[in-house]
């Protein structure tokens, strides 16, 4: 494959090529560390999800700050944090299939890994793996509070499940993760409150019951960006798992702007066909769509109407119609994290000039 | 980046690790096939969109099926086809830009480039770099037939247009090309047929105006996957642009059956919960959702209730009940081209075995 033209450091963001995915790195460091103070003031502690931006680098920034570990999706996720120097691993997920199992406990050799669970039978096949190899893995039981995807509600049947993994060999049972995702982008905050403190309470009790059967639970893990300051008061919670706040997104600007938006992308303009009509080079592979159609950042008069694969159409009046071809024009995604996933390279910017074309190494690593 | 794990050929397809993108190699060249004798018995032109496979091994396939060469939607895409070994490329877009354009004419050391262009300051700058290289590009004016999207008018402003290519140095006039996009996924084939017939003969006028002022058309292209058999016997139309029929898609499969489904995603099942619910690891970072959710193949009982990040939500029922963490399940997405453009590579079957993992070298080139 030819290699992507990638432009020098020091170039103006207005020169690079485009569809590009930007990153202003002040707002991004402000917002790691803006967590970071808030959750050090509440004695919470930070593992950010680094799903949101699949990169060592950032990662790095997050644990220099003083997150306790990074949290993964997906095993080749955490195969890219550990090569890139990542030692502290949850996987906020199941992870089912001799290969990846294999893939799994073979992280262990140079990082604390840490899974989650909420099948027995994955239990037995962690636990057969670990052991051949002679490696340790920590598990925690994934408890549904109320999201209803995967997890086992909370009492007996974590009971049983965390019992089980106590008592396999080549595992530790490190305790319990249970996320809100049907909450954490509610837009009103006494709702969100409600819910999420619910559900963070759920998991404390699943914990305490483990607790009461001689089972102790060093991690009792959960939030998201929206909850942070919500999940993150409850008593018995030991950490946090936000990813999005990093960047944010147009979506999560709609719950709350308590961070600010790093990531952006950078469009030009490659059609001028009639008054009131735009036409840029970013499509729906440049720029995800399942949160809903981007917005113009700064051009009054200017609206996306619609993305097509490899176009965006913009709706333009009043100044707006002065665009013209060859323009550049810079679009908030609607969900960061999917937008994120399209791209090879970060162009990572300070003060309006290129710092470094970043690789997004975890980029498509759904396995 | 640590290498992504890759499984040997001769695999069985049922012990891939997932998400993977599976193509069916026999499926895929009989689709190849099947468009191209029906353009040989109309006595049409093929030059097959890249955008959906974005590899030059299908590329290849399509060429040596008879293909009169490839259609390429980003500069990026058309490097990797042309150092891949395609010869004739036609980058069905306009290319904007003092970096694009550098690049788009450096392809015309390797190969015949044609590029489309809706735009008169585009086209001094096409003739500026091509003519301080010493290289040709041939140019055709995008026409709007009824899309809106891109593309002047046909008559005066193409006229207009064409006279600028013809008189540019450094630029072939060679034509126009007109894609019919609002129409191609038109259900009703009498409507489809109505409204693509008027959009292919828009263009033909076009061509006829232009030939009339002396400026012949070499090229007058149009067409997708949806309107091929529809386009494709409108006399004048040189070629057909089509993409997707290579490998279908759940949408495209709701217009017609006259292509059938190369591509579907293989999943794991990872969590199973309570009765009524399993989850899987395709979420939305490996199944597109910009055209709806994916459908679930053969198994009686299941379906997609949607997708999060990581995780596709089955509701199952009746003999789907017995699915177990470890199965796996066959996804059709219901758009194929952005679902492609999240993979690295294909997992290319025949008759139920891994006959290659095909890297996807054109996979977010969106530059």
């Amino acid at each position: 494959m030819p290699f992507e033209y990638l432009p020098l450091p020091g170039a103006p963001v207005g020169q690079l090529d485009t569809p590009a995915l930007v990153i202003d790195m002040d707002v991004a460091e402000k917002n790691i560390s803006r967590l970071q103070k808030w959750a050090n003031r509440n004695k919470m502690g930070v593992r950010p999800h680094s799903k949101t931006h699949k990169t060592p680098l950032f990662a790095h920034k997050q644990m220099a700050a003083g997150a306790i570990g990074i949290c993964c999706a997906k095993v080749g996720e955490a195969e890219v944090m550990v090569a890139g120097g990542v030692k502290e691993i949850l996987i906020a997920n199941q992870i089912v299939g001799a290969t990846k199992i294999a893939r799994l406990v073979a992280l262990a050799n140079d990082a604390s890994i840490t899974v989650a669970v909420d099948d027995a039978a994955n239990v037995r096949d962690l636990s057969a793996a670990a052991s051949a190899a002679g490696r340790e893995i920590g598990v925690i039981v994934e408890v549904d509070t109320g999201m209803h995807r995967c997890g086992v509600d909370g009492g007996a049947a974590t009971r049983k499940l965390a019992k089980l993994i106590a008592s396999s060999p080549g595992l530790r049972f490190d305790g319990v993760m249970g996320y809100e995702g049907h909450v954490v982008a509610q837009r009103d905050f006494e709702e969100r409150k409600t819910e999420a403190t619910a559900a963070a309470r759920a998991l404390v009790e699943a914990a305490e019951d483990l607790r009461k059967a001689g089972l102790p639970c060093k991690i009792v893990s959960a939030g998201g960006t929206g909850t942070y300051n919500i999940t993150g008061t409850v008593k018995g919670i030991t950490d946090l798992q936000c990813g999005s706040y990093i960047f944010m997104d147009g979506d999560y600007l709609e719950v709350f702007k308590d961070f600010s938006p790093a990531l952006s992308v950078l469009a030009t303009v490659i059609s001028r066909p009639v008054k009131g009509r735009a036409v840029t080079d970013a499509g729906i592979k440049a720029i995800s769509v399942d949160r809903g159609l981007p917005k113009v950042i700064g051009i009054e008069g200017a609206k996306v109407a619609g993305l097509s694969e490899e176009h965006g159409r913009l709706e333009v009046s009043g100044a707006a119609e002065k665009l013209k071809v060859g323009d550049k024009v810079s679009l908030l995604p609607m969900h960061g994290d999917t937008t994120i996933n399209l791209y090879s390279h970060y162009a990572c910017v300070r003060k309006g000039k290129l710092e470094a074309m970043v690789e997004i190494a975890g980029r498509g690593r759904s396995r």
